[in-house]
């Protein structure tokens, strides 16, 4: 996935809601690795989603080095401010792994040996064909009084420690781990403690507006929903608008959820592709197949990646037959019967070579619909008339062929991006326009 | 780019080099955004960086909500640690940016309006044509004794705070901001207090060996070289290692680094492609370029990725002509000359079409090389003799063909992404034997 969110978030009404929710949690994570330029924490990212789930709010995120002191002073403060501690990582057999000892410091518990830990250890390294190396011992320790948590994925187990009514639980760091670990282990324990309330969610995205026409047509809508937190994140051709309903009346909850979706879907109208959170070229996926559709694709300056955002989706092979990138303009003509003569009198990047391409492509692979793309994608290659950035896309179908202009300030990686999600776009309105017997295609808006 | 890199990384020796670093920094990201699972604080990866290259290490990271208490605590509780905190976000006009409030009352500061930062943002408005919204007005509230941090990019200016020996850094949220505000107008001053102790460093990429061989290879060279912190870190098809060598002697850091780079170059062999961090897509570019060679691609189960990774590089026209995506078995044949009898005989998963697709792309374009790749993506249509993630590679040039089996035990996107990584290293690969003359092609390591 190209990282294409880009910040800042428009975040709109955090306080109200801090005030009135249940159980606060905060999040350690423990590496030194975490602490470089090469690696972000984002075990994170999964536990605040299951912990919202369960009605539990993420106060702070600390992240500290394989150091004994810091891990332990991080445990300290945080168990200060909340109910829950939940981290990750530190749980490893080499001697920079210290989590378990920094935290049975802290809680003045001794470390045991705990012989069926050991004895599940030593058997998961006697199925690899492997003698258990004398340094996974320590993966044995558990703090008196803890609770194991069963790792299925890996040696370490995983921690549930209380102390004074507070609430702490170790998790391995590596991802696979640590998710099947919560999921599975720490979520029951937790549901048990959480209370009532709940999280209720949806995820709007749109395509064809900007971050600015959708915050003018929808704050009105959700400024009166001061008990929803509303957030509007902008990625390149998509904003996506997340509300999430802190509560513990589910009926209530989802009324005013469908409420707000309804009326938000109302005011931005067909640009809305989901309500669900799903990504657009899966929406895509499911218009060609309930269409009984297929598409072919001739790119340019996307250089193969409206068919790889195609072929991405499982299954893709009942809607998507193949696809040609043509760099040269030769193979323009040889792959999608391009005349040479329309390259020659308009240039490779025009709307007629767009609409050439797109008919082109379609008709030699038999497809319901064709899609053609060429563009400037830069850095250089760009003109006064014609500047980077200045992309093409057109879109036939047996009845006739239809392209828009786009043009994308940006760099190489985000236009060809933003190309790509304007053809997807382009697929999506065809099918919403077939479906309202429309007589013609409707001019999209500009991106 | 696909978020590939997997935890965890095996980190080495940060034991070692955390007892005698020079200055020490903390970073605090403010936003209740980034207590979401939609969000991630990434500025401090590029400040890490950054403050890295200054010789200032970064001993912990917090990420708290726009709470006013809470913004304070973590401003107080990082002071109390290090000589330099950093924090980001916060500094917009709106009521829950109150990073400057809640520094102003840690150190016992007015704030005070300022003339000057208010007639900046005033002009900033009256340039894009309007008038400066009443709420601004709080971003030219300065503790009184900040120094200012020009914003280039936005209203919010930075603020630098100094007291009882201790720096403070304000930064605004967005990336963009952010990182002119560092660079341009925060650097110079680090660079003034930071001490002689600067950042160097090195990073290896190889492809063709696992993280294990890596490890075992590399271990007994890296461990001579305790005062270098080295971090491998693993990617589908791509392992990285990572040199960091802090120092104030330039010239000794550099004679470090090069011998420990000559050492691990001489033990992992052509497996690494790069010492300086350089992607796959361009090495395999550059040796395109200057070997004057042009590559053509018939792909089925990256669906693209190959051409889309090819075309990453600007200026990819010289060496990439163009590629197809054939799903379908009558387009193998179509586009790629793939006899049916083969497909029929042998299957479309198997190293006589990968073989075919390589040949009849490279013919029909006249490229110098071809590759073709079929495999199975998954979730479905694996088989006990065909399984998920079963991929053949070919690569053809004029002289014959030559291919690769795969298998990799992974998700769709995974798999995709290893198949599109063994094919570019395999282009790499025969360029290195060209050179060296060598009569016939390697065969290349299993991954």
């Amino acid at each position: 996935m190209p990282d294409v969110l880009k910040q800042p978030a428009c975040t709109t009404n955090f306080l109200e809601w801090q005030s009135w929710i249940g159980m606060q949690a905060e999040i350690i994570a423990v590496g030194s690795e975490l602490l470089t330029p090469d690696r972000i924490d984002t075990n994170s990212l999964f536990l605040t989603q299951r912990l919202n789930t369960l009605g539990i709010a993420v106060a702070r995120k600390t992240i500290v080095g394989d150091q004994h002191d810091h891990v332990r002073d991080a445990f300290r403060c945080a168990l200060d401010r909340v109910e829950l501690v939940v981290s990750s990582g530190g749980l490893g057999p080499t001697l920079d792994d210290l989590t378990r000892e920094a935290v049975a410091e802290l809680l003045g518990r001794k470390l045991v040996l705990n012989g069926g830990v050991l004895q599940g250890i030593e058997a998961r390294f006697r199925k690899l064909g492997r003698t258990m190396p004398e340094v996974n011992k320590r993966q044995a320790m558990v703090p008196e009084g803890a609770g194991l948590l069963e790792n299925s994925r890996g040696t370490a187990p995983g921690l549930w420690l209380e102390t004074a009514g507070r609430f702490i639980v170790l998790l391995p760091g590596p991802p696979h781990e640590l998710k099947a670990m919560f999921t599975d282990k720490v979520e029951p324990r937790l549901e048990r403690l959480a209370g009532a309330t709940r999280l209720f969610y949806r995820e709007l995205r749109t395509a064809g507006l900007t971050e600015s026409e959708v915050e003018q047509r929808t704050s009105p809508i959700y400024t009166q929903y001061a008990q929803v937190q509303t957030t509007i994140l902008a990625a390149p051709g998509e904003i996506q608008l997340h509300l999430r309903n802190w509560s513990s009346d589910r009926a209530e909850a989802e009324r005013v959820l469908n409420e707000m979706v309804e009326r938000i879907t109302f005011a931005l109208g067909e640009n809305v592709f989901t309500t669900t959170g799903q990504p657009l070229e899966e929406i895509v996926a499911h218009e060609l197949a309930v269409n009984h559709a297929t598409v072919a694709t001739a790119e340019s300056c996307t250089g193969g990646l409206l068919a790889e955002r195609l072929t991405r989706i499982p299954g893709s092979s009942a809607y998507f037959l193949g696809g040609v990138v043509c760099y040269s303009n030769d193979l323009k003509t040889a792959w999608a019967d391009v005349p040479p003569e329309m390259i020659e009198a308009k240039g490779a990047v025009s709307p007629e070579v767009a609409q050439a391409l797109a008919q082109g492509i379609r008709r030699r692979i038999g497809a319901t619909l064709g899609i053609g793309i060429t563009g400037i994608a830069g850095p250089s290659g760009g003109s006064p008339e014609k500047p980077v950035g200045l992309v093409y896309i057109a879109l036939a179908d047996a009845n006739g062929v239809r392209d828009r202009v786009l043009r994308f300030p940006s760099d190489r990686e985000r236009i060809r991006w933003h190309a790509s999600q304007a053809a997807l776009d382009m697929l999506r309105r065809y099918f919403i326009y077939a479906r309202h017997g429309k007589p013609s295609w409707p001019a999209a808006a500009q991106s």
